[in-house]
C-alpha cells in the first residue's frame, strides 16, 4: 500500500532485582541455608519474550537502606521494576515498605486469591509499573506472567495480550480446587483425536521440575472448586 | 543447579531475493502492470520470528546471470537461500535453472500438492537449503511457513518446531477440497464454550485482506474432500 512509514513504542527497559541474604549468583556453589537466583533469569526470559529488555540489577541484601537505594535507582533509569522478594514475612514487608518510600501512589494491592503467588505486591511509582514477585521459583514465574507480562505489553501500546499462546485442551484427570480462589497449575499437552489434551503435573511451587515437565500452566478459575476429567480448559503456554 | 554455560547454535543468515521484472519497492508508486515488493517483508517477519537473521537482497531483474549472480553472492555469505520467483512459468523455470547452477544437489522437488503454493521450488546447495516461493504473497507466506520455517529450527538444532503456535478449534461451517492436496484456508479465531471456533475466512491468494482478517490457518489433511461444521481442526496461527 505503499506506507513504508509507521509509529512504533520503544522496547521498555525491566530492571530486575533478586533480593535476599540466602541467594547466591548460579555460578556460585550454595552453601547450607543458601539457594542460587533463578528468579532473575526466568523474569529476564519472559521479560524479553514479551517485547521489554531486561536489566539485571543483581541480588540485594535484606537491609531497607541498601534495597531502598537499589530499587530508586533502577526505577529513575529504566521504565519498570521487578523485586523477586525473599520468602520470609519479615522480607516481603520490608519489600512493601520499600515501594511505598519510593514515590507516588506507591502500593495497590498486596496478596492475590491466586495459587501459588498469594504474597504478590502490586504497584505503580510515578507511572512506572513496580512488582514484589514471591521468592518461589513458580509462584514468581506465575504471578510475572499474570501482573508483569500484561504490564509489559501496556507499556509497548498493547491493550490485550497476543492470542499467541492460548491454547484449550480437554483435561485428563480430576483436579482439586478452592472456590474464591485462581489455580494455575503446570500441565504438559499431547495431541489427542479431538483436539489437545491436557494432563497436570502436580508439585509444589518451590519445585522447579513441574515446570521443566509442563508445557504451559492450565488455569482453575476463581469460581470453581475443582475440575473434572473431560472438561475443555485453558492452557497458557511458556 | 550451578549450569552457568551452555553450548548454542548461532543464529542462521537467510538470504532474501526478490525477482520480477514488474517488482518495485514498498516506497515507489506502481505504475500499470507493476506491484510492489511484499514477500521480502512478509518472509523476512517470518524468519525473525523462527530465530533467523533476514538479509534483504532487493529485486533482481528477470535475466538468468542477474539473478544467477546475486543467488551466488548470498549463498556464498549466508546460511540459507530464498527466492520469491515471479508468478508466470517462465520466470519459475528461470529459478529452477538458476538453483541447478548453484550446486549439488540443487532442485529436491518441483511443484507441492498444496493450495496456496503449488509452484514451490525446494532444493539444497552444498549443503545449504534454497527455497523458491510463488509470487502471490499468500501462497509464499504458507510455503514459506511449511518449508522455510521448519528448514530455520533445522538449522539452529532444532528437530522438531516449537508447539507454540497452533492450536485446535471446532470449525463454524463446511469447507470444500479435493482429496489428494492439502489445504491452507486462513480462518478466524474465536472463543466458544468449549474451546476455540474457527471461521474460514475465504479469497484468493493475491488478496492479503484474507490474512489481515485471519489469526491464522486451518489445515484441511491430504486424504480429505473437505471439511464439516463442527469438526475439530489445527489452526496455525500466524
Amino acid at each position: 500500500m505503499g506506507i513504508v512509514e509507521v509509529s512504533v513504542r520503544k522496547r521498555p527497559f525491566v530492571a530486575i532485582l533478586a533480593t535476599g541474604d540466602e541467594v547466591v549468583p548460579p555460578g556460585q556453589m550454595a552453601g547450607p541455608g543458601q539457594i542460587r537466583d533463578i528468579n532473575s533469569y526466568t523474569v529476564a526470559g519472559l521479560t524479553q519474550q514479551a517485547g521489554g529488555i531486561p536489566v539485571l540489577g543483581g541480588i540485594i541484601a535484606d537491609d531497607f537502606g541498601a534495597l531502598q537505594a537499589a530499587a530508586k535507582q533502577a526505577l529513575a533509569e529504566n521504565d519498570m521494576l521487578v523485586m523477586s522478594a525473599g520468602s520470609s514475612v519479615s522480607v516481603r514487608d520490608m519489600t512493601v515498605a520499600v515501594m511505598e518510600s519510593l514515590g507516588e501512589p506507591g502500593v495497590l494491592l498486596h496478596g492475590v486469591a491466586t495459587r501459588p503467588g498469594k504474597p504478590t505486591i502490586v504497584g505503580v511509582v510515578d507511572g512506572k509499573p513496580v512488582l514484589g514477585l514471591p521468592g518461589n521459583p513458580v509462584s514468581a514465574m506465575v504471578q510475572y506472567d499474570m501482573f508483569g507480562v500484561p504490564a509489559i505489553y501496556h507499556l509497548q501500546g498493547l491493550q490485550t495480550p497476543p492470542r499467541r499462546g492460548l491454547v484449550w485442551a480437554k483435561l485428563t484427570q480430576n483436579i482439586a480446587s478452592e472456590s474464591g480462589r485462581e489455580d494455575y497449575v503446570p500441565a504438559r499437552l499431547h495431541d489427542a483425536t479431538d483436539g489437545l489434551a491436557a494432563t497436570p503435573v502436580f508439585g509444589k511451587s518451590n519445585l522447579i521440575y513441574t515446570l521443566v515437565n509442563a508445557d504451559g500452566l492450565l488455569k482453575v478459575p476463581l469460581n470453581k472448586a475443582g475440575l473434572l476429567g473431560g472438561e475443555w480448559v485453558e492452557v497458557r503456554l511458556f
